[in-house]
């Protein structure tokens, strides 16, 4: 839709994870224009990409909005990236010659629980690409996890992925168990043995999690090994989420593209303990933006 | 040592894995001229790398045996390498346009089974940076395990590196039990919580494999957890073992920089079953290329 031009300026609220960025446009009050989708955007693998996928996700929000492309350098952004916990990386991206007015950076997990409880107060849970726990005590921040892949990401996607081809690998060698996951790796990578480890050479997180769903579905119909990997991955997750409680958040919520599909695997005490997520993480980045401008006045 | 130029040609003998490449200068009836030491040679980390450690290593053979640089021109190569199993890392190094009068290529498992056993039937147990079981049983080779890391590679230097590292960010977490491995890791990478994730960014296999030795110490001075990832490491070499032997390779060995550590951690009788090497693999490299050298006459 089209919009004229104001005095009060426009944000962008951007989510950028692992595997795709989210891109919104939003008045002052809240009011969404337009959106867009771009490609990964955790500089942890790559700081050009993740900067590309920004701009890309942005300029298909502005054409969403009828806006001008010329737009994209008066819109206030408010920037939410996986990754950019680790120093190195948040220095990476807010070094950025970036094409916006101005831009607030921080990280994924913050607007996200900015997004979930519409306040500096609560936690969330995340599994998708990546996963974490994150907690926002009265604007203070408590990361449990979120160590990125290979070395953390416990119950992900990308975690999942790994485990199961793990698992097929092994049993192909006969020292692991047979599995309904080795023909169903199989066919999703189109490859197994040696051909699907040189399929996998140089694969990112993003790779892996994309037959995260192939292991929920084998561990529904009954798969052990399967059912191991989940068990194990949510059983993670659900201690994350008590260590979470013992912050004293107020409230909860469990959130990315495979939290539906953990759920029923994890501790039933935990699950009951989660409210919804009220918003998205892109509109918990336009209210980062705005509390960043705020506090500037 | 000099020598003089002789109607009969020389070989390089040549070892490459994950974290170094050995080479070693042969005449034609196994005399041993000179031996030279390169970086990283296994092309799943870098190609180019790979190429660049075996000529490094090469060249300070032919020092060391006082052999003029222009020699490497007349040296017939045999290349043994991690990861050319993988059948787009051979593809790329076997068309390699290298300074030797002729190269032929093998993986280092072949090369080490051939130093180790100085004939075509046998088996190698190995783990260093990495780990793998292989077989040759008339010449035909049987691969167990060696996919890489992440992969697999369980038991390997890298495995047990990447499974501390692991360990002490879900202490940190409150997730995982205390371990001393939480201080002695610290000490070694000089970095903890996000700041030692930060410091892994990007972290090979030869990088996490670096610690390795403090697992091995930990866990010989008692560290539960230390004890639980050699233990696991080790129980996945025993397999191995046992898989190898079913091919019945008739003399087993195992070997690699962490072999000696990980022996104790194995199961006793399948220890009983090994022998020791009878040369190292950059001789049985040399072993190769002769092979090769007789069949094409």
């Amino acid at each position: 839709m089209a919009t004229s031009c104001t005095e009060k300026p426009l944000y962008l609220g951007i989510d950028g994870g692992g595997t795709k960025c989210r891109a919104s446009i939003m008045t002052h009050d809240f009011q969404l224009l337009g959106t867009g989708l771009g490609g990964p955007a955790n500089p942890f693998h790559g700081i050009q990409q993740a900067q590309a996928s920004i701009c890309a996700a942005a300029q298909q929000a502005l054409l969403d909005a009828a806006l001008p492309p010329a737009m994209l350098g008066e819109l206030i952004a408010g920037v939410g990236l996986a990754g950019v916990n680790v120093p190195s990386l948040y220095q990476a991206m807010s070094t950025w010659q970036h094409p916006f007015r101005h831009m607030h950076l921080t990280t994924d997990l913050h607007i996200a629980c900015l997004g979930a409880h519409k306040r500096n107060h609560g936690a969330v849970l995340i599994c998708g690409t990546g996963s974490c726990g994150y907690a926002l005590i009265n604007q203070t921040p408590l990361f449990i996890g979120g160590h990125g892949f290979p070395l953390g990401d416990k119950g992900s996607g990308a975690w999942m992925g790994l485990a199961a081809i793990q698992a097929v690998l092994l049993a192909a060698d006969g020292l692991g168990p047979a599995t309904s996951l080795s023909a169903l790796i199989r066919d999703f990578f189109q490859a197994d043995g040696i051909l699907l480890v040189d399929k996998m050479f140089g694969a990112t997180a993003s790779d892996y999690a994309k037959c995260a769903t192939v292991v929920v579905d084998a561990a529904a119909a009954g798969d052990a090994v399967a059912s191991d990997i989940l068990t194990e991955g949510a059983a993670y997750l659900s201690a994350v989420a008590r260590q979470l409680w013992a912050a004293d958040p107020g409230r909860m919520s469990m959130i990315g593209g495979l939290a539906a599909r953990l759920m029923p695997w994890m501790d039933e005490e935990v699950i009951a303990t989660l409210s919804p997520a009220l918003g998205p993480p892109e509109v918990g980045a336009v209210h980062f933006a705005m509390q960043q401008v705020a506090s500037c006045v």
